[in-house]
C-alpha cells in the first residue's frame, strides 16, 4: 500500500529526490563509488555542498554580507549556539514565544544573558501569534519562530523591528519568496522543507558575530565554519546531498508557484475542518499555519476512531504532538493537492457514515 | 570503472550496507514510505536506533554501568563536550598527544579546566606512540586517540591506569574483540567502521556524570540524550540506519574474524613497503597501524608519477593527508584483501617500470 505522509518531520520529500538519492547511495554519477563512501575532501563533494550553499544564497537574495552553512545538530543546537554566539553576557535578547520551541530556545538563551520574553501566547494555549510587543532600546537580537508545529500557526508577517532578527524557520522555510537580507540569523533543521535528517541549516549576517568576550568551543563557534566554507570537520555527506536535491527541486518549481501550492493545499483542508460538523480547528484563524493544520474531533470520543480510519485510508502521521492530542495534517512543499484531497475525501466519508 | 577506495573518511562500507541503505531510501521494508520520510517518533525508527545501540553494547560486553548513545558533530565536537561534561573547572584532565587529532582535542579542553599533556610525539612527526608517562594523583580522566589516521600509528595496547579513560575511537572502533567495559568514555565518528558520516558514537559510563558545576545547555549534556535513549530531538535517521546495517555485518563476520583480516591486510601492504626499494614506511614499526598506511617514496620525486598511477588502476583515496603528504591507505572493516592486493600489484608493477 502506498502511504501518504502527514508528518510533521522527518517529513515527505519530492519523490525525485528519493530516486535521485537512492541512485547515489549505490553508484554516485557512475564513479564507482557509493556517495556513502565519498570523501568530504574531494572535488564531487566540493559540488554538492558548495551548490547547495548557492542555491540557498540565490533563493534568499543573499549579498555578501551572509554567509550559508550546514552544520549539525538540529534546531534544538542552535537554540543554544545563537546566544552561544550573539549575546554578550550584559546584553538582552528578546524572544517572542509563539510554542513549545520558541520556550525551549529561551530556556537556552537564559544560559548566556539576559533574556526578555516581549510576548507570549502561552497561556491561551499558542493559539494565536501575539502581535504587540515592546523590544525596549537595548536588545541584542530579537528571536522568533517563523512557524509552530505543535499548536499549528505562522507568523504570516514579520515584526518591523530595529533589532536583528533570528527566526527559526525550521517548518517554513522555502515554504514562500523570502528575504534573507530582512533576518540576522536563520535557522531550520533540513527535516522539513530542505531535505533529510541529519543536518541543519543556517544562514548568518556574518557583522553580528565578534562581539561576545566569551570563549567559544571550535565546533559551536559560527566563525568557525564560515572561515571554512563548513567544511571544518566531516559533515553529514548524505543529508546533505539530500538538501542538494531537495533545493534544485524547489528552485525549479519556484517559491511563487510553491506558495500557491501551498495556498491551495491549505485552503482545501481548512474548508473542510470548518465546513465538517464533527472537525473543530485549533488555532485563531487569522495565524493558521500553511504548514501544519491542527484540528480535533468535535466529539472527542470519535478521535481513535478517527484516526483508525485515517490509517486504514493509508494516511499516516496525523496524530497531534503527544503534548496536544487530536490531529495534525503536515502539509510541507512536497505534499502535492492530491494528497490533501485523500484526507478530505476521507474526512468526508466519516462525515458520511456517522451522519 | 570500478574504483577501489583507500580514503581515510568517509570511507568504504560493505556492499550489502549501500544496497540495503539504497533499497530503504525508494521503499523501506514496503511500507510504501522512503526512511528519508520516517519519523523518529515511529516503532519503525524505535527498532533500528535501538537495535544499533544494542548491537554496540553487545560487542562491546557493555553493562547497566554504561550507556550507547547516537549524537552528531563528529569527534570534533566531542573534544568540546567530553571536558565541558566531565572536566570541573578546578580538575585536570591528562591528554597523550599522539597526533593531530589529540592536539584538537586538548586545545578544547583547555576552555574547561586544566589540561596535562602526559605524553607527546609531537617533536617526533607523531611517528609513535608514547609509552611513559605519569598522571599524578589529581587526574580527573585520560584521554588518549587509540589510532592516528594522520600519521598512521596505532595504540595497539590500552595503558594499565587508575584513571577513567576516555578514548577518541574513531578510527580503529570495531577494528577487533574490545571490552568497552575498560573504558570511561568512547566516543567515534561514524564514517569509518560504524557507518555513514552524519552520526557520532559515544559510549559513556553514567557515573561520570553530574560531577561538574558549570551550566551545560541541553543539547550539549550527555544526560539529556541519555534520559531521552538518544532520541531527545530529531536524530540524523539516515546515518543511524547506515550504522544499523553495518554493525549488523560487523556483528555477522565477528570481531576476531574481522581482526584476522585486518593483520592479513595489514601484513600485506606493510611487508611491501619493506621489500619495495622505491617506498618507505613513515612510522616506528611497532606501533604501526592496522587501519591506516603511511608511506612515501624513497625518491620524492616519484610521488606525483605514482599518485597518477594509483588513479590510472582505479585507487583512489590514497593521497597522504594534507599537513603530510605522501601516501595513506586506508584499510578500515570493509576493505577487502583483494582490494589491498590491487593496491600491492600497483606498486610491483611500478618498481618494474622503473627498475
Amino acid at each position: 500500500m502506498k502511504r501518504i505522509n502527514f508528518c510533521a518531520g522527518p517529513a515527505i520529500l519530492p519523490p525525485s529526490v528519493y530516486k535521485q538519492a537512492a541512485e547515489a547511495v549505490v553508484d554516485y554519477k557512475g564513479l564507482g563509488l557509493s556517495l556513502l563512501e565519498i570523501s568530504h575532501r574531494t572535488d564531487w563533494f566540493d559540488e554538492i555542498i558548495h551548490g547547495a550553499r548557492g542555491l540557498v544564497a540565490d533563493m534568499m537574495q543573499l549579498n555578501d554580507d551572509y554567509d550559508v552553512l550546514f552544520l549539525t545538530g538540529g534546531a534544538s543546537s542552535q537554540f543554544a549556539l545563537v546566544p552561544f554566539n550573539l549575546l554578550p553576557t550584559n546584553g538582552t535578547a528578546c524572544y517572542i514565544d509563539t510554542g513549545r520551541w520558541s520556550d525551549k530556545a529561551v530556556k537556552e538563551a537564559k544560559l548566556f544573558g539576559n533574556v526578555k520574553v516581549v510576548a507570549s501566547s502561552a497561556k491561551e494555549g499558542y493559539k494565536h501569534i501575539p502581535k504587540n510587543f515592546e523590544l525596549g532600546t537595548d536588545c541584542t537580537y530579537l528571536h522568533l519562530t517563523t512557524n509552530n508545529t505543535v499548536s499549528g500557526t505562522q507568523m504570516h508577517q514579520l515584526p518591523e523591528v530595529q533589532a536583528p532578527i533570528v527566526a527559526d524557520m525550521s517548518s517554513d522555510i522555502f515554504s514562500k519568496p523570502m528575504d534573507g537580507k530582512d533576518y540576522g540569523l536563520i535557522y531550520a533543521g533540513a527535516q522539513k522543507n530542505v531535505g533529510a535528517a541529519g543536518t541543519t541549516l543556517v544562514v548568518i549576517r556574518k557583522d553580528l558575530l565578534g562581539k561576545v568576550q566569551r570563549a567559544i568551543p571550535t565546533m559551536l563557534d559560527y566563525r568557525t565554519h564560515i572561515k571554512h566554507l563548513s567544511l571544518f570537520n566531516t559533515p553529514p555527506v548524505f543529508p546533505i546531498y539530500c538538501c542538494y536535491l531537495t533545493l534544485q527541486w524547489v528552485q525549479a518549481q519556484g517559491l511563487e508557484t510553491i506558495a500557491a501550492n501551498n495556498k491551495a493545499k491549505a485552503d482545501l483542508i481548512y474548508n473542510e475542518i470548518d465546513r465538517n460538523g464533527l472537525f473543530t480547528g485549533y488555532t485563531a484563524l487569522a495565524d493558521r499555519s500553511l504548514m501544519n493544520a491542527t484540528f480535533v474531533c468535535t466529539n472527542p470520543d470519535l478521535e481513535s476512531t478517527f484516526l483508525q480510519t485515517l490509517e486504514e485510508a493509508g494516511c499516516i502521521g496525523l496524530k497531534g504532538h503527544r503534548s496536544m492530542g487530536g490531529f495534525r495534517a503536515s502539509m510541507y512543499n512536497a505534499m502535492d493537492i492530491a494528497g490533501v484531497q485523500v484526507l478530505v475525501d476521507v474526512m468526508q466519508e466519516f462525515e458520511r457514515k456517522l451522519g
